[in-house]
């Protein structure tokens, strides 16, 4: 994986599952984290860190409890640690996620929607 | 910035110089920095940390001692601590980079092209 070429649209076509991030590279004990989204997630935070989402594909919004935040592609939003987030999209939205290794899609609300966290595509 | 939308388009539609990287966001101890690229840089490495390269606009490649790496709109490489680089771009192009705070542009390479670390647009 380092020093390689890593293309994203080619990592996208690899997966159609929603809310499931596949890590695609690491830096540091940092990861790269695919995501595609579509409908509502859970409320939740991390407790620990901040959190990285950059949409590549489509649109999607982040609510917050006194805002929303819409993105589309080529933008990007750093949620802090500790912040409640709900992630939102109307239709299909392919996202890259960036954060510490090990961290849980639904931070401190475990559960139908957590993910595995060490998914490789 | 925190909660905030960043568009990276108009980010980097805010300055025009070569090889300066310009930070945009912070995520815990790690920046989001833009940087136009054009011409040949300087080999260098960086001894402490890894180094994120995602392409948004026009094509570069990264040069390592034994394999080149060529790098579209999309398309990412994690350049590993430690490993001699140079990144070469024949016509301008637009990339961000992820590291830590504080890393310089040219590594242990110290010199003309050395740029401001701390440059916020």
């Amino acid at each position: 994986m380092c020093m390689q070429k890593v293309n994203l649209a080619e990592k996208f076509a690899l997966f159609s599952d929603h809310w499931s991030p596949k890590i695609i590279a690491e830096m540091n004990d940092y990861q790269f984290k695919l995501v595609k989204v579509q409908g509502e997630f859970v409320w939740h935070h991390h407790a620990d860190t901040d959190e990285t989402f950059l949409v590549i594909e489509g649109h999607m919004k982040i609510e917050f409890e006194d805002h929303t935040v819409e993105l589309g592609p080529g933008e990007m939003c750093i949620v802090p640690k500790g912040v409640e987030h709900k992630p939102v999209a109307e239709n299909e939205c392919n996202i890259m996620i960036i954060e510490p290794r090990g961290v849980l899609n639904t931070g401190n609300t475990e559960g139908g929607l957590t993910a595995d966290n060490d998914a490789w595509i």
